[in-house]
């Protein structure tokens, strides 16, 4: 067969890559279970009803078929999830018995949209999500406790900082009510396309598509230009005159998470009054996050608090999330070269062969070295020890080990400093810091 | 909507069983890790024409469509991957230049196969699989490396013992020369039919599908009989009075299996020369595992030796894979009860809430704890300290923290034991064993 190539939007990586990656993922997964989240994980396909139930997706959907289906083919209507929070809200309703709420759930997984592939949009990409979900109600707590536990995950990562910044959709569709603009839905979706379409585009929409006067324009532009503290947004709303019970909620569910920010993650969380996230499942606190310094890389962890996403029948199932996007930060960070694992590998040690009768001594000893926890692998030749050497030096194993190489007794060489010793498989250690691969950031 | 309900093929577990699936693949990739193994995540998607080339399985592909596609779709002969062998044969061609070879990689992911779904058989799983693949050339020992590999890490979980059964292609494609067999490949195919045909069966297709003579297929199901050591293949081959060299060759390769293991894994390793596996693309080695007392489930970890799977013009790259069916052994595991994890949610301490007013001082507890590593989390409502305790029982969280509960003093209970003592969140720290979820299995 020819050598294949890349296929556009299915990002892969190479070992030493991937090797960050999982070590990425370990870290936020560490800190998800530090504050309680347990993991779930779902299928990759819904029902494409399912699916579908969310606006203005359709188009990003794949599609499943059975390459040689029957009529009666039972997964017609199969398609790839393309986030994690249709599955999860699927996932809570079809196992709500047999939960315990609130549910705090992590989940890390791909998911897909058929998307046209450009920087930081893939067709096939990893999300980390986070939810905590009430059944019937979620007290309001957890709309300040999310934001906290996902700022300490990526602060946890040798990363470049990050800027989450918050609004609230009872806010902004309270101001809406009390400045008399009707379709508030309309008004926050125009306001949503600040970034793309700039404030000439968003008032000529806020006209055209929710009925918003001059006046009216006027007042929500001003409001959604507003950034920073608790202070920053009472001002903001004073200034307008505006006032509504909803807008008021608003106000004191928003200068809640800042406040509380304020003291668990100073600098790192600010309001943002232009932030109305798109999807009409959100009803309260919204949350996007930047990457300081990669500002045109996009949101790289967004959500929200939505009331009313999971409910059949009688039952509602109210909750608050928050989704990392690991491909898109990691696309990044390896791209400029930012983040690394210490070794492409996760061998510690490898064992020299001095001729192939020999082997058994080289198998014994990474044997024994495996048998403390100590990653070896045996060479794969028996050449000369200086080619051994070079091959463990360009596969970034740090140790090779000679065995009886001195009178009898074996020695280790550390091929980045160039120092050997005498060993013993029964009790040398490499520094902590060799054993395994770690995260390594550089400086952004 | 209407609670939505299972879809049949597409298993989903509860957290506590995801946790115990998580611990299962923290532990095999621990073992392939410590066996110089680095990891490769392929994306979930391969163009039809690769997925297709493997003879027999097209009937199992999912292909892909996205639902709003304009002609000019550039993924539309795109299939989810039905294995883990071929998207790592292409990932090895795609990036051979990048890559040290022998390349020791394992990859833990899901497949899809459009099968109709039974007992250990299903449309989305879970497979860790484990390949050494050699640019040109890969050395035998390989062959005896990889299964002790694999065993170590299935004999790392605490699950029944396995039994792990091997044959050589090599031998069976001598023997098959040796008594005059044309047509080895279809020979071997029937061979692996002896599980679902028996001798009859198999009798009949050799003749009508590989042409074989009554003596020839007495000979080959004789041979096929055999299972044992080094010395019981030995006695086969000697009472067949068969000879080629091609079935030397296979002989001494097995024997070189079967003696290693004697030594690594003794009891875990035998000879089964009705082993064959259909595919066409294995060449020497191949291999089928059975959990003891659940032969019924179907081999949980198969594969094999391949020299031709990946070659692009001169470039060849022979390797040795196995693949562990990891939805397949846990299915059969959770439903008879035999793993779970020691408790279904990471949390080690709920804090308990006085009233609403001290959530602060209950939120402190949890940050102190967190700090240093005690997975906690804060209590939803400031309830009676009975129901608190009951929420916790009923979560299975083993501790439950008081703030300030005796004169001032912090209590912790484990709830349990129902033993309660004064406790410091800065240096109070729970048993090792109830620090994280631990595996658990129960005696078969």
């Amino acid at each position: 067969m020819p050598r294949p190539t890349a296929l556009s939007g299915f990002p892969e990586w190479l070992p030493g890559q991937r090797i960050a990656e999982q070590l990425v993922l370990d870290s936020l997964r560490a800190s998800f279970e530090l504050h309680g989240f347990a993991p779930v994980h779902t299928r990759a396909v819904e029902p494409l009803d399912q699916l579908l139930r969310k606006g203005e997706t359709s188009k990003e959907v794949y599609v499943l078929r059975r390459l040689q289906a029957d009529v009666e083919a039972g997964d017609a209507g199969l398609g790839l999830h393309f986030d994690l929070t249709v599955p999860f809200a699927r996932y809570v309703l079809e196992n709500a018995g047999r939960l315990r709420f609130p549910f705090r759930r992590y989940q890390i997984q791909s998911a897909w949209r058929g998307e046209r592939p450009q920087e930081g949009r893939f067709r096939e990409f990893l999300q980390a999500d986070v939810d905590i979900v009430g059944s019937q109600e979620l007290p309001f707590d957890h709309d300040v406790e999310l934001p906290l536990v996902v700022l300490a995950a990526l602060q946890a990562l040798p990363i470049p900082p990050v800027l989450m910044r918050v609004n609230n959709r009872r806010l902004m569709q309270g101001f809406c009510a009390g400045i008399g603009l009707g379709d508030q839905e309309a008004a926050l979706r125009a306001v949503d396309k600040l970034d793309k379409l700039g404030a000439a585009g968003v008032r000529a929409e806020l006209s055209s598509v929710a009925g918003a006067s001059e006046h009216q324009a006027d007042a929500l532009l001003t409001l959604a230009a507003t950034r920073g503290d608790a202070a920053a947004v009472h001002a903001a709303v004073a200034a307008a005159g505006v006032e509504s019970p909803l807008l008021r909620q608003g106000v004191t569910e928003l200068v809640a998470v800042l406040d509380a920010a304020q003291t668990a993650a100073p600098g790192r969380l600010i309001a943002d009054l232009s932030i109305t996230r798109g999807l009409d499942y959100y009803t309260g606190t919204v949350y996007e996050t930047h990457l300081v310094g990669h500002e045109a890389l996009g949101s790289i962890c967004s959500g929200g608090r939505y009331d009313n996403l999971a409910s059949s029948g009688d039952a509602t199932y109210p909750g608050v999330g928050l989704s990392i996007g690991v491909t898109r930060l990691l696309s990044r960070l390896f791209a400029r070269d930012l983040l690394r694992a210490s070794r492409p590998t996760p061998t510690c040690v490898l064992v020299a062969v001095t001729d192939e009768d020999s082997r058994p001594a080289s198998l014994a000893v990474a044997g024994a070295l495996r048998a403390r926890g100590i990653p070896s692998e045996v060479s794969g030749s028996g050449a000369k020890f200086g080619r051994q050497i070079r091959a463990a030096d360009r596969a970034g194993i740090p140790f090779v080990w000679f065995p009886g190489a001195g009178a009898g007794t074996d020695q280790v060489k550390d091929i980045r400093s160039g120092d050997q010793v005498d060993a013993d498989p029964a009790n040398w250690a490499p520094p902590a810091e060799d054993l395994h691969p770690r995260l390594v950031g550089t400086v952004d």
